[in-house]
């Protein structure tokens, strides 16, 4: 399996008809985790047909409202959809406070247990891992505390080449420690390397969510080899003067991120209102790196298993 | 002048794309009250091509979030749009709080004076007056701690019937005395009364807002000869077992109440979802009362001074 992303909001700070703010749905190996959630994310969710039952993490980057305004209506929507699963939200600081004053002033518990994860630390942690994904912190350079999330898939599994087994005599016993890599042995007890009885498996997908922060080098080498970064650009390198009091990005930096990180495709995102066309976000980071793709509201991309081939938009 | 009333939000509980919580704009006497401000209230704004700026009060009902999850976003955006003028904010004690709490937390406090003004009275109570028109709470009967908000037209200057004026031979120092409902007096001194010199001025507008809440007959002794009123009406009669536990009204119920407070029109929304179709709000309250309207999402009712014209939509 890739991944499956959904754009549910990709524009800063003032929400308008045809401009969301930050949300994501991240669809990998059975998880829909959703990152960020900008005003009127519940409404995107149906418009994208979601399902809001298998939502069970979400990943606040930081407490600016155009990231998380959202989230107060979702948990109240989750809520009178009659939830009993519990949901996890990982955020700065401050977040749990909020949100539980918003329950506490509408007398509006919810019958669903949930589970603030609060964030405050300065270094890339790892917060959240199961058997095939993990999820760590990448501290960015915003405002205020703002953490990005990337989202990593564990080693698969070695595809079995059930023919070589056969001929090496290795018992079928040892077939799964051979898929994970381990030395076996055939019938008569001699060692047999798990790779000759075994296909390399696919290489495992990344996914770096990075907004809001100002160009931050230190970045590159937390994210180093990701298949897919989306950035934020919030500015034209025209407007770059803005970038150094508002701690955001030009489209040119965040180009120069994914190139210093060996990203695979670079995602565009978090433009400011200022620009009537998103094309010269594509034009000015195509410059510097050749695999851009610009976020646009309502719309979801794909990233085969292994993430060699192209980007797609579905 | 009379009034307009742009319905932004006029659906229950979760905002969906064809269903936003409650928001209104009340346009009075060059006033633009914004009644409520449920999530997504501001794109609301913009789709109906209210400007920003000329919203000075906000009143709220009750700390449901489908009554005020938009003002956290609103707010951020008066102050990114440059707003200097004071807001004020009429709503239940707490959210004052929770604002300030979310402004803390974005490092994002407004550059204009935000003015809240938390009410907790159990009583009817003037909350807002100037020289135009006037605004009381109605205590409502809901789940939490709500008001209904009363606004209504001062009475108006007595238009001057010049030529009974000069025939009588009032002087023109007396004539705004005379419109404001005084005795006067001829050139030599005998006193005239000022309705021979001026016409009779045309009835003043008043608009109730009574959402969310029970079937609550004290409302309406409250509003007694209401021009305009807008109910909950969250169920239909078939479901009227649901009003109890929820504290929600039936259109039935509200038809009632505007019978008893003798309104000119009613007005329904705070439809449930369960509901196809709006019509049999429509059908069940009108067999009480016989001037019946339905809100809808984007629409702008308009009643002319007077109120004896009909409430037309715009």
């Amino acid at each position: 399996m890739g991944l499956h992303l959904h754009i549910l909001g990709c524009h800063s700070a003032t929400p308008k008809t045809n401009a969301a703010p930050s949300a994501q749905i991240l669809e990998m190996d059975g998880h829909m985790f959703l990152i960020d959630c900008g005003e009127g994310t519940q409404v995107a969710l149906r418009r994208n047909k979601i399902k809001f039952a298998r939502i069970k993490q979400i990943f606040i980057s930081h407490l600016h409202g155009d990231h998380y305004f959202g989230l107060f209506g979702l948990i109240a929507t989750f809520n009178l959809l009659g939830r009993t699963e519990p949901l996890d939200i990982f955020g700065p600081k401050g977040l749990k406070d909020i949100v539980l004053m918003s329950l506490k002033l509408g007398e509006s518990w919810t019958k669903f247990p949930l589970r603030f994860h609060e964030l405050s630390q300065s270094q890339s942690v790892l917060i959240y891992e199961d058997q095939t994904v993990s999820v760590r912190t990448l501290p960015l350079d915003h405002r205020v505390y703002t953490n990005g999330f990337l989202f990593e898939q564990k080693p698969r599994l070695r595809p079995l080449n059930a023919q070589a087994a056969h001929e090496l005599k290795v018992p079928s016993a040892y077939f799964n420690k051979a898929k994970q890599g381990g030395w076996v042995q055939d019938e008569l007890g001699n060692p047999i390397d798990f790779k000759a009885i075994t296909f390399d498996p696919p290489p495992s997908i990344s996914y770096a969510y990075c907004s809001d922060t100002a160009y931050y080098p230190p970045l590159a080498d937390m994210i180093q080899g990701v298949t897919l970064l989306y950035h934020e650009s919030t500015f034209l390198s025209q407007h770059e003067e803005l970038c150094g009091p508002t701690k955001h990005s030009t489209a040119r930096q965040a180009a120069e991120i994914a190139l210093k990180a060996q990203a695979k495709f670079l995602l565009l995102g978090h433009y400011s209102g200022r620009y009537k066309s998103l094309e010269d976000f594509k034009i000015e980071a195509s410059a510097v790196f050749p695999q851009v793709t610009l976020a646009r509201e309502n719309t979801a991309f794909s990233l085969a298993h292994g993430g060699v081939s192209e980007l797609t938009e579905i």
